[in-house]
């Protein structure tokens, strides 16, 4: 299999991160995304949804989106296990992993899309579309991060981590989550104090060094 | 296990259509969601997320996120399988389901909130909040199914169903998508005809008639 990337793209970041907790390294070839090789061939016709990273196995099957990736990569090597150890588990931490991603996660990512200059045309990850930035999406993109913060708070007072006692996947998309708030100036600190906490300690661990 | 279900909630919906492709029932409890009974106890403490579905164990834990209940059950009857039958199968599955979901379900729910008189207040899922309900989100949602769309038909043209030649939960994802997409007033007959050509194939199953 080879692992198609490009390293300052945080969805590849998301599975670098992964793969680091998991000790595990796989065969990689950058992509140039910020000259558009992503669109030619034969990278075009591997992912015709044109987003990085993706992961090209022999059979010429190829897995785009990075939790899709991961999740394929757990089933091959399921220790230490990070989607949670039993189906109740997996349940929980994908339960926390979506509420994580849904409520705030892609709200951000559209809030940075439709605000920074270098995403002008590129308002949908891997598009290039005539769509404009909306100011309208910046300002939806952070108050729902804060609804959502303002919900998980009392759960990251009494836990350890996002889905619970373990470290998981939950907790590498809520720290990708909390980088882009931090990004979009939200004073998380100063209104989530536990996630605060959380985010500090998550960032301290080896694999986040990135 | 206990299934707590709001009839109308498309959230809802997914799941009971998921349960009669498996053959599953559950024992089920109506919450009345337009009367707020998700806020009052015990089921607050139960879901502090307060959205409809949700799945309580008998041990107490509570999964809530209807996919996430979906990917319990399937652990627990895998047969017929839903979300793919190998590692690999379940990794594209995985991708589609998120490609549909993210780019265009999420979208497309916004629009609808931000748009019915009913959800004035309740912009975001399990939230009551004083948010307003925004005309750009409408318009962007819109706009954002439409790149969707654009980018899936070539691929609907070319297979019977979203992630490939099976039936899987991402074909479920997918009418729901498109669901939303005609409420919308989206014309998906005139500008996606392989995609408008799945979903009148896909309705037409028993576990669709809702």
């Amino acid at each position: 299999m080879k692992f198609y990337d490009f390293t300052p793209a945080p969805s590849s970041q998301r599975v670098r991160v992964y793969l680091a907790e998991k000790g595990l390294e796989l065969p990689t070839e950058q992509l140039n995304v910020r000259e558009d090789e992503q669109f030619a061939e034969p990278f075009t016709s591997m992912n015709p949804f044109h987003c990085v990273p993706f992961l090209a196995l022999d059979d010429g099957t190829v897995i785009a989106e990075s939790m899709s990736v991961c999740r394929y990569l757990e089933e091959l090597h399921p220790e230490p296990p990070l989607f949670g150890r039993t189906p109740a588990e997996r349940a929980v931490v994908d339960m926390w992993m979506r509420r994580f991603e849904l409520d705030a996660f892609i709200p951000l990512l559209h809030a940075l899309r439709n605000r920074l200059p270098n995403f002008a045309g590129k308002v949908v990850p891997g598009t290039r579309t005539d769509l404009p930035q909306s100011e309208a999406m910046v300002g939806r993109g952070r108050e729902m991060a804060g609804v959502l913060f303002d919900r998980a708070e009392p759960h990251m007072a009494k836990n350890e981590f996002v889905a619970g006692p373990d470290f998981t996947v939950a907790d590498i998309t809520g720290f990708f989550t909390l980088r882009m708030a931090y990004a979009l100036e939200m004073d998380i600190g100063a209104s989530w104090p536990a996630t605060h906490a959380w985010f500090r300690k998550v960032s301290a661990r080896p694999a986040f060094q990135l």
